[in-house]
């Protein structure tokens, strides 16, 4: 059987490592590999989640609700939005993102994002036919270069992703560019993927009110603690979440994914405290990797940290091999898009991580 | 923002109601509603499913392992097939179902189904721009209409669906059928939709050696009990599982879902006894509906059957809605294409509920 062209024309798949496999490569334990490396929240899920699917679980055999009402309503209290300006994601982020271009995507559109950003938008927009513009992150003050959108921008010209804060760079954009962009482009869907904004304590939902052409993703995934329950959502006007319900997955949310995110919403204690944790947790990294001259340690106001190590001697996946080796997984930035082949993204741990991780660093680079 | 004219086409997106709402437009409380329209195992799930996500349940601020490959061994070792030939869907077959069309499906491109059949192979083959062609099942006989498929194959055809059991008519295609269908048309994927084949003790899997152009889907949410974890698969020649995983989401299965689906296949003694259950529970529904001679009860090899309420005086919808009053949800057929405003499906239940629900028939037919 032939696959469509654009499948055709994807590199082969190639499966990658499972954590057993890395363990057993470098020797060490499953259980103590400190994970640095997909910025998660390190201090595990919401109690409340946890009771919930306790209480959920003899469920299983049952078909999810479809509605989702519940859930649609809590996300609108912590958003600040209507009900109605909602949509949920059973797949995290990634399922809006997807249904997004189902929604919206025709062979040949072009999208917009500057480089370096999350790669899995290419991945997913690719597949709809869609092609890649990139424009370009200024990575001397990590800044978005705000003009290279500008020059990017045709009649072609379908959707711009704009993730702020920026992963992996992990700063801010201005709000005020994100409003010019979008004004200036009545036709052109800007994409806000705010995945870590509890993080920079700031957020861009409010355009949704005034601009139709915007549209905010969060996720479950980081602060939230819900990484392995794939849950996303979409904040927009009434209408764009009105299309993308006509041909979003009926049930792809579990079961048990729904009532761990309505409980983690209600648990403010705990997102609060993670929020403040989180923050002090970055904080001290920063601080204590500073200190390093061989590593050009970025600002952040998210929950990871880019590291450029070309000072050290060491390459990205040189440097990646030898925290494994000593059983701390870090983010190789290499497959990045628009960074060469000497920056890592580490993700914040837990304080006792912390530390265990800034003496590995000491003793990897001597 | 104008969203595809496929969007645009589609209806407009009416919420469902949730079982709560159900329960209380109806004035019965929720836990005691009889759930015989979703075909699932009504005797809970695999204790040992329920045990792995308790030991699992703290880790659910990781991301899912993406490779999945002690799952995808057992499923090989359920099926009876090879590892490379197993792909795994983190939407249930939903998912199998859209990565098939994502991989296969342009614009224009026809598909074959007969009527009535699963409706949601149209409600996802139709965002891709597919074009629907209406092939028959023989009411009468309840068996497929092979002349009308091999009719309806053009050019343009690029799948055919066939399920069997089929839902909602309960009954297999032969299997020499579909060996004269693949075989007679290399170019076009005979997609087999096995969701319910447990219960039949009759499989096509085997044909996936001799023909790159079968492809069969399974489920979890059946027989295995776990419709609330929305686990599916696809069995087909290593070629096509290849370009599939080359597209198919990354991290869709959630963590508690991975754990769930290898401990149910490694409790054999928990499949046999709910295949045995449901095949009991299903006999004595056949049996003793049978005996009322308003309803037109059709044999089933499946975990549901399909009833026609012509000769009630009452529509589906009608009778449905009788149910509902009595605390019991029993699928209204209508919207099947195919079948008229005179059709109802119940799925198996516990012997207890079966017998409830004996009861409540008699109650409304008087």
């Amino acid at each position: 059987m032939k696959p469509r062209q654009v499948v055709s024309d994807m590199d082969s798949y190639v499966p990658g490592k499972s954590q057993d496999e890395i363990a057993s490569e470098f020797g060490v334990k499953k259980e103590d590999i400190i994970k640095l490396g997909s910025n998660e929240n390190p201090w595990g899920p919401s109690p409340k989640a946890i009771e919930a699917i306790g209480e959920e679980i003899n469920s299983i055999n049952r078909y999810p609700e479809s509605q989702l009402k519940d859930l649609v309503h809590e996300v609108a209290l912590y958003a600040g939005v209507c009900d109605s300006q909602v949509i949920i994601g059973g797949d995290g982020a990634d399922e809006i993102i997807d249904v997004l271009a189902k929604t919206f995507i025709e062979p040949d559109d072009e999208f917009i994002v500057p480089l370096p950003s999350y790669m899995y938008y290419e991945y997913l927009l690719k597949q709809y036919g869609a092609v890649p513009v990139y424009a370009k992150w200024d990575l001397d003050n990590n800044v978005l270069d705000v003009e290279s959108i500008f020059d990017r921008i045709t009649s072609k010209t379908k959707m711009i992703f704009l993730c702020s804060p920026n992963n992996p760079t992990g700063t801010l954009i201005d709000k005020i560019d994100l409003i010019e962009i979008a004004g200036k482009n009545p036709d052109v869907l800007v994409v806000v993927d705010e995945a870590y904004f509890e993080y920079s304590e700031v957020t861009n939902k409010d355009l949704i009110n005034d601009y139709d052409n915007v549209f905010i993703i969060r996720t479950m995934s980081k602060v939230l603690g819900l990484a392995g329950m794939r849950i996303g959502y979409g904040l927009a006007c009434e209408e764009i979440i009105e299309y993308m319900h006509r041909i979003k997955p009926v049930f792809s949310l579990t079961r048990l994914s729904y009532v761990a995110a309505i409980n983690t919403f209600r648990d403010s204690e705990y997102i609060e405290r993670s929020i403040k944790d989180g923050i002090e947790s970055r904080d001290y990294l920063i601080a204590e990797l500073s200190k390093i001259n061989s590593l050009n340690v970025f600002e952040s106001k998210s929950n990871f940290i880019l590291i450029g190590v070309k000072d050290t001697g060491f390459t990205a996946t040189e440097i990646t091999k030898e925290f494994m080796k000593r059983g701390i997984i870090v983010r190789d930035c290499t497959s990045f898009k628009g960074l060469d082949e000497y920056w890592i993204r580490i993700s914040i741990c837990t304080m006792d991580e912390n530390r265990k991780f800034i003496r590995v660093v000491h003793e990897v680079l001597g």
